[in-house]
């Protein structure tokens, strides 16, 4: 089989860490080894300057939402182009923490930025460049920050109201109801629960592309 | 009168600095004295942050052409937002060292960049904000090199082949040509020469605004 980029979705305490350990593990007992982990935004040193000053801002600067927008595809490009596109080219495969869909959900849908310039940046930034299987891991924005918050301090974005959480799970499911290859996992279901569906989820998905060879 | 928003672009070395001085001191003498310089990339703290890492790029990482453009826009709406219209709004006028122009030559027409993403980008991102007035001082780039490099050290960009400036120089000539409010300079001419210019095509047009209340 082909190396393939497979990339875990969801709000702030979906579970998005343990949901990665079992996709590798997954992975793993199928005779996958060669795993690259990315997450988002980040993941070069250019990406990483960027992730630090969109998470935590710049003291006595309003940063504004187009600038998030542009600077979260300004990290996500140099991503794409100088490691995860490279590593799927020498038979890596990559499981990344995020990617396009988070901007489409959190900016598009949460910070309701111009779909205009949201699909723009997604086909002339990214071009035909899509993950091969998104796990969108839906939680209530209620339980999911209550667990991030427990655990530590929240960043810009974690303090973000209810209402543009809300707005970001919408987007999400829509997004995720007209694309097959986002796969949808209720996180609400207890923690076994949650490790079976994604194991599952990623089984089938597996065969089907054995299957197609 | 109300504030404008005035621009000055062109290939380095065509005589920016130069400029800016002739513009404020042909201000100043119709009595307008509340004026603010900007330059770009740059102007506000990330947006500086977002120049030296542009500038300067980032050791042993290829900066891709699309977070380039991205990260420039990016600087761009946050001096746009925080700091341009602000002072506009207040009665302060503006005299700006490159903006849109710039980005639409040196990385639409030097680059390459695919015009979806810049007419988007420019629409998107700044709606239909755009400077009153822009000079644009053309100069073959072979004599403009000669004398940006005549004062040290070149940036990145700064680096670029001949080809690439001599197709950013087209592209400006070609945007110039189309648009009303972009005034061509012709900067090989004496400084002297040049001066008077750019004063008679700035008096030319504080009048006509006048004449138009």
């Amino acid at each position: 089989m082909k190396s393939n980029f497979i990339v875990i979705e969801g709000l702030e305490g979906a579970g998005k860490t343990t949901a990665r350990e079992v996709v590798v593990n997954t992975l793993r007992e199928r005779g996958i080894e060669d795993i690259l982990f990315t997450r988002e935004p980040g993941g070069t040193p250019l990406a990483e300057k960027l992730r630090d000053l969109i998470k935590q801002g710049i003291e006595g600067e309003k940063l504004t939402d187009k600038a998030e927008v542009l600077m979260l595809y300004a990290a996500r490009v140099q991503l794409v182009e100088n490691v995860i596109k490279p590593a799927l080219a020498r038979g890596t495969w990559v499981v990344g923490d995020r990617h396009d869909l988070s901007s489409q959900a959190y900016q598009g849908g949460g910070r309701g930025i111009d779909s205009r310039l949201m699909t723009s940046l997604r086909d002339t930034v990214l071009g035909d460049f899509r993950p091969d299987l998104t796990l969108y891991l839906d939680l209530s924005p209620v339980i999911g920050l209550q667990r991030a918050r427990a655990r530590g301090e929240l960043d810009r974005i974690e303090q973000e109201s209810m209402a543009f959480f809300e707005r970001t799970r919408q987007r999400y499911l829509s997004l995720a109801a007209a694309d097959a290859r986002i796969k949808t996992i209720d996180a609400s279901q207890s923690l076994e629960a949650v490790t079976e569906s994604i194991r599952q989820t990623l089984i089938a998905w597996l065969e089907q592309q054995d299957a197609q060879g």
